[in-house]
């Protein structure tokens, strides 16, 4: 299996995909663990030009090209080896958030994300779980945890909202892949819904 | 006019790049002399993932998705505004290396190098010299060059003899756009037969 989590910047997606990870792990699967962008050494150094700097750092499209390559990278060297091998593969993000991020929000490039992504990617996870949750909240977590990481938070609550809508937009479009998960209350309450929704 | 200088590593190209910018300039044209991988301030960062470390460091497809994301950045923010503004543009490399380093010589890319450059850069120069040299004597060149900068070197002389071939292909296929150049000889018989295939 081959799953990703998605959603909002701090909207918890990164908790519930290493919960899920360790309960999965206790039943003595192999599981990996990984993110994006990055999630491989080439691709964890394509990620620190994405994720820092001034938001006017790329255009959209750049930005676009940037992600596909580190995705390659992270699908190549990480994700087909561990599936090859019978391991169960958890990603926090994978081409979902490009779809969002670039496609649906900023410019007019949801058919450039689409062909990028035939050309050069091809794959989707089994199974996406949206962890869904109110922008004011999610936006208050992210600025909350500091660091350099902040490139994409810095343009604030109109694009955080506009990214939640895409991801319900993507969700309907897909509803055989992906489920939206309900983010509010305590990480316990929704690692518990993650797991309902996945047996 | 937008030029590029082409030719494997070691050919001579950037030293024949600066000398017809600095012919022009001395004409009183504003002439922006610039390079690839790079260019402007992203796509020079985007440079140093792919011309140091190993050389199997990146796929051949990651490779082209980076190549690709630097150029749509140095078009956007360099190449476009000088043009805009009647400046000459004079590149030391542009889409023809990738077509031929990453489309003819490593894996069967061609064809998604053409549909990348289709769907992201979209420009071509108005003219475009490949300065041709022996491989032997531009790999020597190279080589004593020294500095991080070697990871297409390292791939050595039977690589260079197929980027030469590469090069010469692509030149029969747009006798329009592309001047061969011999490149052997001085610095200056190289730069008058550049000029006198200008004028």
């Amino acid at each position: 299996m081959f799953i990703s989590f998605e959603g909002i910047d701090g909207s918890g997606k990164s908790t519930q995909a290493r919960r899920l990870a360790q309960t999965l792990a206790a039943r003595a699967t192999e599981v990996v663990l990984t993110r994006e962008p990055g999630g491989s050494e080439g691709a964890e150094e394509i990620r620190r030009l994405l994720v820092e700097g001034r938001g006017e750092r790329w255009s959209p499209e750049t930005e676009l090209l940037l992600f596909t390559a580190a995705r390659r990278d992270h699908v190549e060297r990480l994700i087909r080896p561990a599936r090859a091998r019978g391991a169960w593969v958890i990603t926090d993000r994978f081409a979902d958030s490009t779809r969002v991020y670039q496609g649906l929000v900023r410019a007019d490039l949801r058919q450039l994300v689409e062909e990028l992504h035939r050309l050069t990617i091809g794959i989707e996870p089994d199974l996406t779980f949206i962890i869904d949750i109110d922008p004011e909240v999610s936006l208050t977590r992210g600025q909350a945890r500091g660091g350099p990481e902040d490139r994409f938070e810095t343009f604030g609550l109109t694009f955080q909202k506009k990214l939640r809508e895409g991801f319900l937009t993507l969700a309907a479009e897909a509803p055989e892949r992906i489920r939206v998960i309900d983010g509010s209350g305590s990480e316990d309450e929704v690692a518990t819904r993650v797991l309902a929704a996945l047996t």
